[in-house]
C-alpha cells in the first residue's frame, strides 16, 4: 500500500457520511496521575460499538452491484460481523456471517437484528474463517477479511486522518494491535504526514502474535492465552499485508499483562467515565509503562470499542 | 426571562470554546424495539461527566475580576460543585463546595482535584446549601445555584441550541427534570425556535418536585424517597426561575418508577454500550411509557451524565 494515505483520504470522503466523527475528549484523571496530557479519541461510541464499521463500511461501499448481488461473507464473532451486516444495511447487499461454535447469543441476536445471516461452524475461530472463505470462493460471493484488506486499512485509517485534525501536536499514538488493520491504517496515516508523532502499538502479553511477528521478522505462530481484550485475540494470516505496515510504522510495542488491562478497564470506567472493551483498555495499560519518558506530552489514546458483556463489566468491578 | 433564546446563544458563544459539542448518535436496538427513531445527545461524554460544566461555566465566565476574587461559593455532592470547580480552573477564581455529611470520598477528590475547596457541612444538602449562601452573603462572594440562575439555565440551554442543529428535523426531545434548569434551558430553546417539537420533562416517581409543583400550579413541597435518578433528586427553591420555565415548555410530563429506570439504564448498557447515571436513564424510562403514541417519530433522549458510582453499576448488571 503505497498510496495507504490517498486511500485514507478517500476512504473518510466514502464512509463519512455514514460515521460518527468521534469526538477527543481530556482525561484529567489520567492525564494529573500520569504527568503527562492523555486524550481519549472516543470510538467506544462508534456505530456498532466499535471502529470496524469504518473498514467494513470503505470496502462494502466499493463492491459492484454484482459483487453485492452475488453476497458478501465474512467470518467474526463480535465487532466486524456487526459492523459488516451495518455496512451492507447502508451499501445493500446479503451478508452470511459464520461464527464458531459457543459464540455469545447477544453478539449473534445483534449481527442478525443488523441484517447479517449467521452460521454456526467449527469450534473455533480459524475453523469459521476457513469456512467462510470456502464458501465465498463457491459461491462467487466477496469475502470481507477483518484486517487482511487494503480498503479495510484504509477504512480505519480515517481515525488517523481525523486525529490529524482534532490535535495536530499530538506527540504520540498509542493503538491496539490484533490483526493489525487499526494500528497499520491510523499509524501508516500520521508517518505519511508527520513522521514525528511517535507510533505506539500494544497488545495484552497472552496473545501479541503481530508483536511476535515484528520481532521475529516475519510472520511466526505463536500460543494464545484468555485475554480481557478479545478484540486483538489470536493469530495473523501468513499473507497479513498488515504485517509490513505495522513493522514499518510502529515505532514501539508494548506487551501488557491482564492485570493491567483489568485496572486500566477500571480506572476508565471509574475516573473518565468511560465504558470501553479490553481492547482499549489495552491502551490505558500500555501507557502506564510508557509514562516516565513520556512526561509533559500530549498522548491520544484509541479507544477502540466498547463491546464488552455487561457479566465482564460486573467481574471486573 | 424573556430573552432566553438570546441568553442561550450568548452561552453557547462564551462557552464553546471549553465545551465538548457533544454527538447526537443513533440506538438501533431501541428504536427496533420501540418503534420510533431514537437517538442519544451524549452528555455522558461532556467534561466533568455531566452538562453541569454548561451552566457552571457561562455563570463563572461573567463575573468580574473582583467578584472572582471575592470567592465563588456553591453546595453540590456531585455534578455542579465539579462542574464549577472546573469552571473556574478555565475562567480563574477560587472555589469552595459545601457537602453534607456522608458525600462520596470518590465525589469529594475530584471536587478537589478540580481545584475546589471541601466543606463539610450539615446532615443533608438543604443544610449544605443554607450555609453556602450564608458564607457568600458574609464574604461578600457569588453563590451558584446548581439551577436557579438565568446564566446557568442559559448554559444548559445549549444543549437545545446544538440539537436544532444537530437534528432539525426531531419531533420529541425527553429531559430529565429535577431543579429544573435542564429542562428549562433546553424546552425554552427549542420552543422559541420550533414550537412544534413536543418537549417531554421526566422524574422518577419517587422525587418528582417540579411536576407536583406545575400540576399543583403552584411551587410545593412533597414526600422525597430514595431513587437511582441522585441528579434529579430533592425539593426545589420557593422562587425558582426554573418554574415558569418548566410549566410553561414542558407539553408533557411524565414519571417512572425505579424499576423502569434500573431496566432502562441496563438496556442503555447492554444494548447501546453506554454508561450513563439515573437521571439519564430516566429519559428511556419515559420514552418506553410514550413510544405507543410516538411510533415512527424522531425522539431525541438527553443523556445528561455518566457521574455513577461502579459499585451501583455492579448492583444493577
Amino acid at each position: 500500500m503505497n498510496n495507504l494515505k490517498e486511500a485514507v483520504e478517500a476512504a473518510a470522503e466514502r464512509i463519512g457520511p455514514n460515521i460518527l466523527e468521534t469526538p477527543v475528549v481530556e482525561a484529567p484523571s489520567l492525564s494529573s496521575e500520569l504527568g503527562c496530557e492523555v486524550l481519549l479519541k472516543l470510538e467506544n461510541i462508534q456505530k456498532t460499538g466499535s471502529f470496524k464499521i469504518r473498514g467494513a463500511l470503505n470496502k462494502v461501499l466499493q463492491l459492484t452491484e454484482a459483487e453485492k448481488a452475488a453476497g458478501i461473507v465474512t467470518a467474526s464473532s463480535g465487532n466486524h460481523g456487526a459492523a459488516v451486516s451495518k455496512a451492507a444495511q447502508i451499501a445493500g447487499g446479503k451478508v452470511d456471517i459464520y461464527v464458531p461454535e459457543g459464540a455469545s447469543p447477544a453478539k449473534i441476536a445483534n449481527m442478525e437484528r443488523l441484517g447479517g445471516t449467521v452460521h454456526v461452524f467449527g469450534s473455533d475461530s480459524g475453523k469459521s474463517e476457513l469456512e467462510a472463505q470456502r464458501v465465498a470462493k463457491e459461491t462467487g460471493g466477496t469475502y470481507v477479511s477483518p484486517y487482511n484488506d487494503p480498503q479495510v486499512i484504509a477504512g480505519q485509517g480515517t481515525i488517523g486522518l481525523e486525529l490529524s485534525r482534532q490535535v495536530p501536536d499530538m506527540d504520540a499514538v498509542i493503538i491496539a494491535v490484533g490483526g493489525g488493520g487499526l494500528a497499520s491504517g491510523i499509524a501508516g496515516y500520521l508517518k505519511a504526514v508527520n513522521p514525528k508523532i511517535e507510533t505506539i502499538g500494544a497488545a495484552p502479553a497472552a496473545s501479541a502474535a503481530m508483536i511476535a511477528s515484528i520481532e521475529a521478522g516475519e510472520i511466526v505462530e505463536i500460543p494464545h492465552d484468555h485475554t480481557l481484550s478479545d478484540g486483538t485475540a489470536g493469530g495473523i494470516d501468513d499473507d497479513a499485508i498488515t504485517f509490513p505496515l505495522c513493522r514499518d510504522n510502529l515505532d514501539t510495542l508494548v506487551r501488557v499483562d491482564e492485570t493491567a488491562i483489568e485496572e486500566a478497564f477500571r480506572d476508565l470506567f471509574r475516573n473518565e467515565h468511560m465504558l470501553v472493551e479490553g481492547a482499549a483498555a489495552v491502551t490505558l495499560a500500555a501507557l502506564r509503562r510508557e509514562a516516565p519518558r513520556l512526561k509533559g506530552k500530549k498522548v491520544v489514546l484509541v479507544l477502540c470499542g466498547a463491546n464488552i458483556s455487561p457479566d465482564v463489566v460486573k467481574s471486573l468491578l
